[in-house]
């Protein structure tokens, strides 16, 4: 009866890609079970052998979920969508699918990867130009991308995939990497309007346990 | 009838991202046209304004298909294998889907933009030793779990989005950052099995129109 099991997610509070995870746990109406893997503390809980069984990147986050462990974010989410009721997390039209999938991965490969923490640790000096670069990067090409898709959230009016993107991205920008986000006002008005939605204030870092 | 004109992939013989469309386009039997966007001449053409309306990324591949034009490969590729007959790019079973999102993200997300062209143009020095950590990073990762996943291809023994995406990045490694895939067998295995398929022959960039 494994999927009767809680779901186990390794994360991290500040971690935007576990952030991702919390939000469609929320959406979905799911309970898991939290493990945090500190990646500050002794030079990152997520570098010993242990969890390197868990995630051979060495990244948060993990989930244990139906008697498999599963890596990325985006794979995650999407098993999630295609194994539970609840509210659909990609919209059941495929052009909108894929416009959700686009954002989705504009986010997931175009801008965190660049200024995650293991790639930041690899710049000698400049780190906050250079997080800031990528990030308004992929902003400008997300700002006219949402004016095309957009109704109330990313893709047209219910909240999908992209929304769960979209929302820790924007906190990295402004809260991590001083990025004006007033430069790109769909953006930012997709983010306000999903701060108020209850999966993402219960999923954001400041609420997590292992928050300082 | 959208659906009856070819749709035509702007893209160029050397990007990975393009080659991985050509791919799911080879595999799926579907005719296509291509437009190549040169990324190095003239500093790129994929910097203009003309080319910024179908990518506001500005990178490749954008694809023109039923009336929408779509960016991010993986997104383009899951629009393909949801709205077009043939072999299916991703299997039925969730479980195995999740894993076959899982390695292609993780080589999509967790390598494939760290040795992008505009990023390693970013790096100051040693751009060789850069693109190598990264790649190699990943290629540590991923060779474990495709032994956990793999029978004949990366999952089971199916060609999937995964092997779509495990091949590019290969050829990167080997070909163009002299990275030694000898010590990834499992990877090197599954690749040499793929580079005999047609449909990854065809695609491959030395028989693309815009190849020198």
């Amino acid at each position: 009866m494994a999927a009767q099991t809680k779901p186990v997610l390794h994360g991290y509070f500040r971690s935007s890609c576990s952030w991702r995870v919390r939000i469609a746990f929320a959406l979905k109406g799911i309970e898991f079970d939290q493990v945090s893997v500190n990646l500050i503390k002794d030079g990152g809980e997520q570098l010993t052998e242990q969890y390197k069984t868990l995630n051979p990147m060495q990244q948060v986050p993990a989930v244990e979920i139906d008697g498999v462990t599963l890596s990325q974010s985006l794979a995650v989410i999407q098993y999630i969508d295609e194994t539970r009721p609840g509210p659909r997390l990609l919209p059941a039209d495929p052009k909108k699918r894929a416009q959700v999938r686009m954002i989705s991965d504009l986010i997931a490969s175009g801008i965190q990867p660049l200024q995650n923490l293991y790639v930041i640790q690899k710049i000698g000096s400049d780190k906050l130009q250079w997080a800031q670069h990528f990030i308004d990067r992929g902003f400008q090409a997300l700002e006219p991308i949402l004016k095309q898709t957009a109704g109330k959230y990313c893709v047209g009016d219910e909240i999908s995939m992209a929304d769960i993107c979209l929302v820790p991205q924007v906190y990295n920008a402004a809260e991590r990497f001083d990025v004006d986000v007033d430069q790109y006002p769909t953006i930012k008005r997709i983010n306000q309007t999903l701060n108020e939605v209850e999966a993402f204030k219960v999923s954001h870092p400041s609420s997590q346990p292992d928050a300082p």
